[in-house]
């Protein structure tokens, strides 16, 4: 397969949410009280019940040259366009040659932290509906075919909980984010009943949910004289804690159709994890653990979707972890994305680990869509999805690395009179 | 290579103190505040400064049924002798074609941390001397050739570590136990330069510093409703963390000599960990980290041996983790253990995974002893320390699964009259 050749989801992205998202998305009778964007002293900051919340641009730091990326963006203009406005978002997309991207929220935290913190949990309920409406009826909707939405939920109320899981079905959404360790955020931690309501919801639904990496680094105690390296490096550590707690706890086992994304977690610990949980089931037979005549690491696969960016040692242990278990994804606007040459890294990746077209296709589109049961080619056609056709189709968007200020400077130009 | 050429040398088992440890080995006016062991209501405890410390037969459940598992031994006579005779070690390890063997502490902690939680710290230095002296002349030096001397260390007192493993490098003792994560046990972090002096003392002597598992689990936050498989299988993720502090804080990168040894660590989690710290240096320019030229994965290979019970999928990319890195270990007499037949076991998965027979030999014996620069044929000519040799001298050794109710009948029989 050429690299034009591919087709190419990304099963996890980010979008910056626009300072106009509440504005058509809130009964009127709260609309003074939804969290909106004030500038303190130059620096833009979403404001929620007069708290400052979330992060305004986390790590959106695409087309930055890599001296800038120790600061987060401060306001919009600083920000590459992409990241917050979904046409410019469809050309960034386009010239990197991907067809469909899954975006998980910035402030409003990768489980609704921000609204589970929030004092007045009704208002904070209302607005993250109004999330969910945006996202799904607006961003998403607004180039049909790009996006699979995915909603946030109230976590601190499993009742509502359950009920939103239940709303944004019926509006067609088939993902949830979801904490990584609840516990670690001041809930009860996956081994707990408390969350059978939201397994039977979403198992019920056939939505998936989706564990972002960073909500549970605070499950490791690190050194209080780390580098930030620690917490880049590690945030993947914490996805087999949270496995461990899915797989061990009751949510795998009693709900055979739970389904769980393992979102920017990379793979190369499944195979290592399922090893020694293997093991672990056929030695420590004394624990007398039932998972119903299978191994666990065949439990693990029978749920899971592991989403990873770069991986080339795991690639090549593709079938100890499972080929349609892996999925790959783009990580726009973050550091870590590799836009705009995804296509060329993913390609030669793939290919130095010996994946077959086959492979390749399962890996790079075929098991997200499969697993969040989104039809890639409802709206494009498959001759005009691969990367080659995209790509084509944006060849003037500017890839080249420009400064923040340059991005102000240009934005203020644009914004002027 | 058949099963029966193969060298095997275990670079992590267990000792159980025995009972007389200290008789030869403390000064005669301490005599009496040497930690003994007492019979509380037929459990059988270490006492030290009129506190029970430690445990006494950790684990230590080799040919007991997998059903009694659950709890360790609680005195000396429901153990196989193994654990804590060495006669008796010998001819076990005899049994399972096992040439040398590299003992860790049992109740004295992986690295002392019975005399490091002790209140008199004098006393307790006294204590971990006499410990070091038995484990090298007594127990290591009453079979030549055999055991590769371990110390441990004042992990409290930053001179007195250094006068330590200048003192057991002088009876040629060449590894030193050593925290995973010291700041979970209320000690200064691998980041500091606290430990700076340590780090030279061990670069100069070539001593190893040997990190075992279990000791840093303290440093994952766990649910509170959490069950014991979370320990058992999570506790390898730890090594990750603490190869985090030592390859990005001054260690590895500061004492060219330093050598670290990852004690039953695992080796699955070093091909995914390495990939993701080369990419984190290449990818976050900004932080302008210095690596003196080299990626962090090479940095990482030249200072660590990474020790293995059982790892099938990690074996197929040992070349990304790094052949000569690799060390296999039997963890005798623990419940990880595959005694009488890790022969077997060892070599059908490394044959499983495609190795050679040059990179069995790396493996099973040659990294292991290159790293710790002990030379493996000193005293048993290679012709006389292959599996099928060993195994030879031991043809009456029981290996049929024993209640731990026998092994009492057994030894009371023993010690009657």
């Amino acid at each position: 397969m050429n690299v034009d050749d591919m087709v190419l989801v990304s099963i996890d992205d980010h979008v910056v949410e626009p300072r106009d998202m509440f504005e058509r998305h809130v009964p009127a009778r709260y609309a003074d009280a939804a969290p909106r964007v004030v500038d303190q002293d130059g620096i833009e900051r979403w404001v929620f019940q007069d708290v400052v919340v979330g992060s305004m641009g986390l790590n959106a730091v695409v087309s930055w040259p890599k001296e800038e990326w120790g600061m987060d963006p401060t306001t919009f203009a600083e920000m590459r366009p992409g990241a917050y406005d979904v046409h410019e978002r469809i050309r960034d997309m386009n010239r990197n040659g991907v067809l469909a991207s899954m975006c998980f929220p910035t402030f409003a935290g990768f489980s609704a932290r921000t609204f589970q913190e929030a004092r007045d949990k009704d208002l904070a309920l209302t607005m993250l509906r109004a999330y969910n409406d945006w996202h799904i009826d607006e961003w998403c909707t607004s180039y049909p075919g790009r996006f699979i939405p995915l909603s946030i939920a109230p976590v601190w109320d499993i009742d509502a909980l359950v009920d939103e899981v239940h709303r944004v079905a019926r509006k067609g959404c088939r993902a949830v984010s979801m904490p990584e360790l609840p516990h670690v955020q001041g809930l009860p931690s996956y081994h707990s009943d408390w969350w059978a309501p939201f397994f039977r919801a979403v198992s019920d639904e056939g939505v998936v949910m989706c564990l972002h990496i960073g909500q549970g680094f605070a499950a490791i105690n690190s050194p209080p004289d780390a580098p930030i390296d620690n917490l880049i490096i590690l945030a993947t550590q914490v996805s087999a804690l949270a496995a461990q707690d899915l797989l061990w706890g009751p949510a795998m086992r009693t709900y055979p159709d739970l389904k769980i994304a393992w979102s920017e977690a990379g793979i190369g610990w499944i195979p290592f994890y399922l090893d020694r949980c293997d093991r672990h089931y056929l030695n420590q037979k004394w624990l007398r653990r039932d998972f119903g005549g299978q191994l666990p690491s065949e439990v693990f696969r029978e749920h899971s979707l592991a989403c990873y960016v770069t991986d080339p040692s795991a690639l090549k242990i593709r079938h100890d972890i499972g080929v349609e278990t892996i999925a790959w994804e783009c990580d726009y606007p973050h550091s870590d994305s590799m836009w705009p040459d995804a296509p060329e890294r993913v390609h030669r990746e793939l290919v130095a680990a010996g994946a077959t077209d086959e492979e390749i296709d399962l890996i790079t589109w075929g098991n997200s869509c499969r697993f969040f049961g989104w039809d890639p080619f409802a709206v494009v056609p498959r001759s005009e999805a691969t990367v080659g056709r995209l790509r084509a189709l944006a060849p003037d968007v500017d890839t080249s690395i420009v400064s923040k200020h340059e991005w102000r400077r240009r934005y203020e130009l644009a914004h002027a009179g």
